[in-house]
């Protein structure tokens, strides 16, 4: 069997089957946003790293040096946020072809920096080596007053929420590789969405604030697509989902493109990807404390459903059809 | 200017030049073996990661994957161990070319295992993608209960040390690579050299007791070749050093395999690197109580040299002959 035949979390289960761990401090390891440490009852520590290859996740003409760095660096931070954490440091391991010029290499770090300045982030070590491709693997250290926010918390009746808009990220990527020059579409509509694609925001200052709230039961960063995140939460919270279509926040520029590019736009939405907004569910018992605490703050939010019971499965009302969520993005098996 | 025009430690502290950082709880960041955030008077946490990519640091038909997952383990145990700390935490950042087959990489998992078994360290993350190398990115996270012992601390008058032999790494690489069949090499040094450079020990254990004795000045873990470690203790340490190369322990393999290929074998013992021994100077004035120390262990170690005043260079003695040491191995500018 090679690895061309296995999906990315069948993969990543299959090699990781033997590796737990009996150290108590270890409060999660393998199998969340990131790795979760008790350092005492009123610090643990988070952990996380995530990989940028040049030509799969990542097309040099495609992305600006800048972006890319700022990018690599988002991407862990999100994470973070994930797990209602504050980000602190970060270590930047990098591969470089010998062909790159310093110049570009310099524009990554430069982008790393912003990102890093931005978040209050410490950049403290890393490793550097030859490559043939570009390579850029973040490792994330944060902490968090509080036990973390994992994906298994989620429990029957909880809604199910995101904050921002789903699906542009996506939707830019689609322009970005655009073969066919005939298609016209508006320079607004193009620039907004590749900007998403190419420079995701993290959502730590949301992600503090809902963990703060304590209404929240689970948490995740959408990297894979709403589907796939969704369907990590019911699994790993032992419960099923019904999320209503119609509810899910999506910018206008995402049904312009869908609309002129002749695509059902919800599969971005759903299938998409890269979005890093944070899908998150609310306590039932804790609605209204929720709502109070979040009128008093810009998070933009909107609930798309509701935790059901396991037997119900995980399924999504389009018009007045409930119908079977399936399958999301999976980079193993298809291309950038 | 490109990458191949660089070194890679001139292109490190060209791209990190912005970066360093106000946080008063980074006790080191970039620049030593692994970075130190000071958690409070009792508790250093030290991080670090290491990249290993096929085609720059081993070729597939050199080294099984069981050894390479141990080896890329084993590199960053050797980081923490070298800062006197114990290694606790690793995350796995892997990237899988789509033809490689499920058994190897989970040999590679196998190995990775081992090392972690058998230093007391839990797996905890990491992240997983497709990518047209076989790269392995591991990160490290151990503690202290001490300050670190950086690079930074040696002393004018401190005698400078090693632990185990050194050259047998390199001088195994050599006869790895060696593509004249007619050479004829007994199977036991042949065995003896491969199996430290693919499976080299971390000093783990020995860096911990030479840390609690608090003797020590200043340390280093032999990865990229002696002369070349040195030379980092002293720039980090604004001091000369004086070694003796007949003072340097050497296997008798590695002699015996430089003999055989008509190579002077010191330039494994400078220049060749993947060593993973500790390099280490000992305080001026503790060194009876580092002797009465290390007298009830079994760690095996060399006096080499003596830390000298800048103003006298870093110098080998050959002989009776007072020579500069020149510059290490630089993976940027050489082949693997």
């Amino acid at each position: 069997m090679r690895v061309a035949n296995y999906g990315e979390f069948e993969l990543i289960k299959y090699l990781t089957r033997d590796l737990s761990t009996s150290d108590k401090a270890v409060i999660k390891g393998i199998g969340d946003d990131a790795a979760v440490i008790r350092c005492n009852k009123h610090k643990y520590l988070l952990i996380t790293c995530d990989m940028m290859i040049e030509g799969i996740h990542f097309l040099t003409d495609k992305i600006t040096p800048f972006q890319l760095g700022y990018k690599a660096l988002a991407v862990n931070l999100s994470d973070i946020a994930a797990m209602g954490g504050k980000p602190l440091y970060a270590l930047i391991s990098a591969g470089w072809p010998a062909t790159l010029t310093i110049e570009y290499i310099d524009q990554i770090y430069k982008g790393i920096k912003k990102g890093a300045d931005q978040f209050n982030v410490s950049i403290i070590g890393g490793d550097t080596s030859k490559s043939s491709q570009t390579i850029l693997d973040l490792t994330v250290v944060g902490e968090s007053s509080k036990p973390p926010i994992e994906r298994s918390g989620a429990s029957l009746g909880d809604l199910i929420a995101v904050t921002g808009t789903i699906g542009s990220s996506s939707a830019g990527l689609e322009l970005l590789l655009l073969k066919n020059e005939s298609v016209k579409i508006s320079s607004s509509t193009k620039n907004f969405l590749i900007n998403v694609h190419n420079k995701p925001h993290p959502r730590v200052s949301e992600a503090l604030i809902l963990s703060k709230s304590e209404t929240i039961s689970a948490m995740i960063d959408i990297s894979d697509g709403l589907a796939s995140e969704i369907k990590h939460i019911c699994r790993e919270s032992n419960v099923g989902a019904i999320v209503y279509e119609n509810k899910i926040p999506v910018n206008d520029h995402v049904k312009i493109a869908g609309k002129i590019l002749n695509k059902d736009y919800t599969e971005w939405v759903f299938y998409g990807g890269e979005d890093y907004e944070l899908l998150f569910t609310i306590k039932q018992s804790k609605t209204e404390q929720f709502l109070k605490i979040i009128k008093n703050t810009d998070i933009q939010y909107s609930i798309i459903g509701e935790i059901v019971d396991k037997n119900d499965g995980v399924k999504v009302m389009q018009d007045d059809k409930k119908v079977p969520l399936t399958d999301g993005f999976d980079h193993f098996k298809s291309k950038i």
